[in-house]
């Protein structure tokens, strides 16, 4: 990867408006306006090939379309892309490879990637998700970084900054958020990216393609989600080579599982003072404290 | 549809454990046992063919391939279904046709269902949903019941049970919960069916399953979730004829927008005592209370 892949892609940047004004009646008869969350259909051409349709809020939509892509396998560089253009009026995003764009040939035509489409699986981060391809099998590959371990002093002062973030959420509602953020150097703790979407994947999914634009690493980031820790969560943060994931919410059986095979540091329930460390203790340097007991609690 | 479609459906009843427990470490450095719910790949097979594999909490996998069958209209009566079957130890769920137990012909060479495949949609509700052929055209032909207002009487009766019934979510988190409430009859407020699992959808689908496996009609039915209220979950909501829509979070610009259109009454940041009537205003009767202020509040 370059270290300005950003500049060799050709961009539009057509966000669009993250929040709609309704009328509503509450509980008292009254009549009251409130902010929902924009959704907007945006369908997904890959070197003229339609792929499929995101419902997103539209505040990144190139770099969700790059993320997307990216997930799902069908690109491994940014090297390779061309264009990402965004037509709001059509709904659409057009991401042109550069084989397409340099000798007029499609991906399609010179690679085997159309053999992806033949796999689904459906999965229930939060119902059904698409996964082309058989993400599992890239997890036997991956080896997650251990040269930045996580304190509980940086993750205290994540959580502090990342509710402070939470615009559109507390705005409207029905949103996820997600944030990627430094551990390493003098802005560890920083959030440097935060994207909110309706789909808490498409968010993942954004993140993914603004560390490619903005040539990112993985190794001394830390994720922030506000969603669940699910097995496509874990997943994408791995294929991201991010090794510490970090929720306010619970885990899944599977997200727990796959984590314990990548040996990826998670945590959940991340609230005020409160955290549990679910997976990779040997990345999280915890303060000395009081001597331990054994008690029971939720997930 | 008959009365009794479950004597004539050949069904398991493979129920599994819907928690398992972990050892996590909590900010006490203290490590403690935590219960998370259960996620488990179930591969779906219809008349031999494999359509997706779901990842569900495994509480009524049978119910859920009936219901996601229903819901992406690959089956339009119960009646074309000979046998459910769920095994476990293949992960797999193998639904059969009446069309090819009784005449050795699968549904896939008698009618033009694979076409469906050809178009997919990825929803926002909670990622990226998969809708197999085009829902949205089946919303233009749906005409929702007006026989059965709902009263906020019974609209707190019914969030009183819901609280009482989220059992998993109570131990374990990180599921939602969907439920089927009585709006007629002596048992108006009553709570009929109750599903949780790790997906939004699977909850869903899983009551769209069992209300055919009842011979349960919708038009005097309220539909709640504690999921946001999104496009994919007003469309299935529709699909099964339930005219009113209940939820505890917020709702997206394409759920209002959808809901809107087939004039369905949803509601939504119900909790407590508090409420908000987005669509659907003539099918709900609020009791008198003090004249109205216009006032703005978070959707």
């Amino acid at each position: 990867m370059t270290e300005n892949s950003l500049s060799q892609i050709s961009l539009t940047k057509a966000t669009i408006a993250s929040t709609v004004e309704i009328q509503a009646i509450n509980e008292k008869g009254e009549s009251i306006d409130v902010q929902i969350s924009g959704e907007h259909p945006l369908t997904l051409y890959f070197d003229k090939r339609e792929i499929l349709t995101l419902m997103t809020l539209g505040a990144q939509p190139e770099a969700l379309a790059l993320g997307w892509l990216r997930n799902q396998k069908l690109v491994n560089s940014p090297d390779e892309i061309a264009a990402i253009h965004v037509d709001w009026e059509t709904e659409s995003v057009a991401v042109t490879s550069k084989l397409l764009k340099e000798t007029g040939v499609s991906i399609w035509e010179k690679t085997d990637k159309s053999s992806i489409f033949d796999k689904k699986t459906t999965t229930s981060g939060c119902g059904q998700g698409t996964v082309f391809g058989d993400l599992m099998t890239q997890i036997d590959a991956t080896t997650l970084s251990h040269a930045y371990p996580l304190s509980d002093e940086v993750l205290y002062a994540l959580m502090d900054k990342v509710r402070k973030y939470e615009s559109i959420y507390k705005q409207a509602g029905a949103v996820h958020g997600c944030a990627l953020c430094s551990n390493s150097g003098d802005n560890r703790g920083d959030i440097l990216l935060f994207v909110e979407d309706v789909g808490r994947h498409n968010a993942v999914d954004t993140i993914a393609g603004q560390m490619w634009l903005q040539g990112l690493e993985g190794a001394d980031k830390i994720f922030y989600t506000t969603g669940r820790l699910t097995s496509e969560m874990v997943i994408k943060c791995a294929l991201m080579g991010i090794p510490t994931l970090v929720s306010r919410s619970g885990l899944t059986q599977m997200g727990y599982e796959i984590a314990q095979k990548l040996n990826m540091t998670m945590l959940g329930r991340c609230q005020g003072k409160h955290y549990l460390l679910y997976t990779g203790f040997e990345r999280f340097h915890q303060q000395p404290s009081t001597p331990t007991a054994h008690t029971t609690q939720l997930a």
